[in-house]
């Protein structure tokens, strides 16, 4: 009578059976950092520990925040991380062409059904989509992990949103996720795992479900999971050779709280300033805006493109608006170009950076100034999130985001 | 019995006949500021002049340096930028998806033989090729243009290269320019127009003569120029409907100094840091790089990038080495594309970044770090010019980068 996260967190602890509330520590499957969390991470473990890491092959170092280098501190970011990985011989490293770490890490096959993941990102999470246990810890933290190998956690308990209805046409997993953070509210999960089942979710594809549990992060959730079926083993093992487990929730478990959701009437939805549960029906907004970005680890993924692409076909971005394309890997970067998509964004006017987070954390790429509004895939709209603090970001599906930029202004698709 | 430079300026002048050494006051047919200089004109301007511009046709201006916008400040310029165009109706904006300011002029049919051009960027020389007389000037200097529409300069000498012999294979337009700035020295055409002439500089494509005449000002050149001929004119009716008129130097003219160079015995050449004129052959050059960088106004053209995806092709590009692919406008980046020169790049491991300047001054796109090494197509290798103070940086034609790309160090091809 258990839920997933605590099947998971038994095994990886060596427990038989653990209970939401239990302090456990758990062997990690897979520790993440990349470019601007990793440097931290490093000498923070190289003040405790002077030897080598736990296990070589089981950290994966994606650059994906600041590149190419932005900046001589960006360099040499890059190069304490180039020389860590060198050192340590760290197995699996991206370098400033791969990607977005979330993508790169299902892509790669580094996530497998009823492993635990820890990245010192706080969307690592996303990789609950394939059943995993996953989640974002701080660079400290993770400096312990690079030594021991393991993580005390606080066994979570679970919010498992139970989704029905067929989505209509032009709504998306986005709008769903965004629909349950309105209604859930910013702390309306905090410290729970957030699974995402029912049929609507079983309908799904996996960049779906990637969307749902990569923003469960902002209703305050632990991590976010969705049980593993068959799309999930076909991903899995199309990506990976590596062995997998799946866990499946009991649904009588006591710590279990479901949460009823019917969305087949649901409209297309936005966050609007400057709190992600500032939720809206897209109609109900009509705004000018001066940049719309297409990318992130929430919704930079081939499909994505694909939707967005679909709509921009043959129209222009207008003159007020410019657009950002920012494929979230090599790959997703590669098939875009062959299905014509990247032809379409720039002919449409957009440009197409190559894979990385873009403006989505203020990096570099894109970054707004004072009173400029800014049309967003990704994932988080905080105050100065993108740029300025004066600025304003709103968050949407692709769909909505290529619909808005032929308009110049937010709008739903007709 | 007047040099190219002599007529095109007396006729800007509304002078029969000058010579060199006149100062004279010559109208300008095109006025071009970027983000990164058009600030500082803009504010100046509106410090002497609180009307209109003289003429919103005449004034282009594309965002290259700083794109998308990397920092707030960066936004901010292009915020300044974008109401200046609005409120002066400057016919002729190119926003952040465009590409380099001197690939764009001669593209877009700014630029015609016998006009004269002023821009406040130090390569602006590169339209010369087009047989105009093209200077970069100063954001202040500028902002006397923008309102009177009219300079003062005063009218060069000519040193004439007359380049003769057939290139070897694998021996560019780039290997000739740093040949001749390494004999010539960075001072050694002070406030001289240079004229590049010969047989040689006849077989050239526009671009390759783009190539001489973008690095004049590396020898202290006050311009480049290559008379027009008839690729110059086929090249200028299909991108311009502008009226132009085509000078040619008379070659008994007092102020030209004529220097002949074989070219059919040249060697791939490389400038070595820390300045342009320190050009050895690339043979005698091997060092391990950890950037190369494909792009510029003076080399990130078609025929640059087909060059080097020829040597790419089914190859991969070294672990130690990343490789940047910057094509200089949204034209090349879409010819490219469909030629399926972009593949290539990404298939071998470059990344392929949207039309901007790159790394070449240091801006953010490639930054390099500490003792990291750059080769670079670029035209500057100033001790910090692409990042770090500590870093250095080599300049080679797109085939050497390429195939050093391959190598992880700089290399002669085979």
């Amino acid at each position: 009578m258990s839920t997933m996260s605590e099947k998971i967190l038994a095994k990886a602890s060596g427990n038989t059976n653990v209970e939401a509330g239990d302090i456990v520590i758990a062997n990690i499957d897979i520790a993440m950092v990349h470019d601007l969390t990793g440097p931290l991470s490093v000498e923070s473990f190289e003040k405790i520990n002077n030897g080598k890491v736990w296990d070589s092959s089981k950290i994966v170092i994606p650059f994906d925040h600041q590149v190419p280098a932005d900046s001589i501190d960006s360099a040499n970011n890059h190069i304490l991380m180039r020389e860590f990985v060198k050192k340590q011989g760290i197995e699996h490293f991206y370098d400033v062409n791969a990607g977005v770490c979330h993508q790169i890490l299902p892509e790669k096959g580094h996530v497998v059904p009823g492993s635990v993941i820890v990245g010192a990102d706080s969307h690592t999470c996303t990789h609950g989509a394939l059943g995993a246990f996953a989640t974002g810890i701080g660079s400290t933290d993770m400096a312990m992990v690079f030594s021991e190998g393991n993580l005390w956690f606080k066994v979570p308990e679970t919010n498992r949103f139970n989704i029905t209805g067929d989505l209509k046409e032009n709504v998306y997993a986005k709008d769903v996720i965004l629909h349950i953070i309105g209604m859930m509210g910013a702390d309306g999960s905090t410290y729970k795992a957030c699974e995402f089942a029912g049929q609507t979710v079983s309908d799904m594809s996996i960049s779906d479900r990637m969307v749902l549990c990569n923003m469960a992060i902002e209703m305050g959730g632990k991590t976010g999971l969705v049980e593993a079926d068959k799309k999930t083993i076909d991903y899995v093992e199309k990506h990976s050779n590596k062995p997998y487990e799946v866990f499946k929730t009991d649904l009588d478990s006591s710590s279990l709280n479901i949460i009823d959701i019917d969305v087949s009437e649901l409209e297309p939805q936005i966050a609007c300033p400057h709190n992600v549960d500032n939720v809206k029906a897209v109609s109900e907004v009509d705004t000018e805006i001066d940049q719309v970005f297409l990318g992130s680890c929430t919704n930079g993924r081939l499909s994505d493109l694909r939707d967005a692409a679909k709509i921009l076909k043959g129209k222009k971005i207008a003159n007020n608006t410019r657009m950002l394309v920012i494929p979230a890997s090599k790959e997703v970067y590669l098939k875009a170009l062959d299905e014509g998509l990247l032809k379409i964004f720039i002919e449409a006017g957009a440009l197409v950076s190559s894979p990385c987070c873009g403006p989505c954390l203020g990096g570099h790429t894109g970054i707004i100034g004072p009173n400029e509004i800014s049309l967003s895939t990704s994932n988080r709209n905080f105050k100065g999130r993108q740029g300025s603090s004066e600025g304003e970001v709103y968050l949407s599906s692709a769909a909505v985001a290529a619909a808005s930029a032929i308009k110049g202004r937010i709008t739903a698709l007709e």
